[in-house]
């Protein structure tokens, strides 16, 4: 299993007039969170696009069970449960606020694509390499 | 079964650099179509939230089959297959591009719930009058 | 003179939690409002894309008098004032709510642009054709 | 004069088809930046809105030099020439890439105003008194 986690500080215009995070912004956060994770891991998700790999989304899910605040400074994980072995990658996610309470739980499963032809592929091998000592 | 459909039409905001709509924004077309279904039922979901009644969104879910482009007309479907008993309800939604193809289709769950109190209340009975004819 | 108007819904998510729509918001009006203009000249901004010519924002300036608020009904005008003669363009826009009140005024300033190059350009011929009736 | 600076990381979703932060976006950006230098004081925007004290954002103007891309670690800075008097408080603001390269700038006006009577107010003396050292 290899999980990540991000920081991330609630903008004024991410609320909505319930005075809580408007709920789609979450998936902008998880996204924030995945770009994180693959930097640690010493690479960047701008670099894979940049060889003619782009990850589109395919799928997302996700639950509210506490709303998050203006100013919040939010902790989101990235769960990634299985080496994917094809064109297709699940992460799981979830946002806490600072008393560690769970707000948000989360699914997204994407595709790597070849921007090019528009056709699946799978994970760039350096990636590959850099995710497989996390799933022996 | 309730249905109905509003036209929305992509923003360049809203597209990303793949050159699409960015997979977020589906869920504020989602709700725009929700909006727009309630006000065909000759109520609107403003003033539910002036009686003191709003609707967090709890749970949702899309799948993403093709893409919505920049100045796309799309078509949002709503679909409320159930009348709720509760303070739950779940709407199904698909969104159509101008050549009927399917793009992507949801579900969003959302509580009724008293603002003042945030306890869980059923659907405003002026709502449940105006939908209960769908579903006899 | 050549002006357009075009009618927006404010969705929930463009709310903050002052429960009014948050300021960045209305250049998105704006750029809807000026796609649409375009649309009313027989044109569209996608088609002018599509042949090789952007036009990036390269200045903007917006007054907010009132604030406008969340299923308001906005009228957003486009006002241009002087056909232009080079690579820029000056549109000048207004956003009033149902009571026709003035909410909000600002100025966009664009290039026309070569997207290959990156060179500016100027407007196309055909969208020059549509505009100089209403600059005679 | 008073200046701050942030670093802000471009996300996807803030880029647009033409491959570049959405003009709209910047303003978000300075929001966050100023409260940084709010927070750098001790003091924070969310608290002051929690003793009844908003800013509503009243004018803002930006230029666009350069665009800011997918990822780019943004420095925003926030300037403040004057401290103010009354009601009126006004920001310049800069945002800069890796290659310390200027992107933008900008200027943001606000207002503080009592939240509940909606009536212009003055900056609260808490904050006044961090900023005073800086106007000697």
């Amino acid at each position: 299993m290899f999980t990540s986690q991000s920081k991330i500080r609630v903008r004024y215009a991410e609320t909505d007039q319930m005075g809580v995070v408007y709920h789609s912004h979450y998936f902008q956060y998880f996204e924030v969170a995945r770009a994180e994770a693959i930097r640690e891991l010493g690479f960047t998700y701008a670099d894979m696009e940049r060889t003619g790999v782009i990850m589109p989304v395919i799928e997302v899910q996700c639950r509210y069970l506490r709303p998050a605040l203006y100013d919040d400074l939010l902790t989101v994980k990235v769960i990634l449960k299985e080496l994917p072995l094809h064109h297709k990658i699940e992460f799981h996610q979830e946002v806490y606020n600072e008393k560690a309470e769970l707000l948000v739980t989360g699914r997204v499963v994407l595709y790597f694509m070849e921007a090019k032809t528009m056709k699946r592929t799978t994970m760039p091998e350096k990636l590959q390499e850099k995710l497989q000592p996390f799933f022996r």
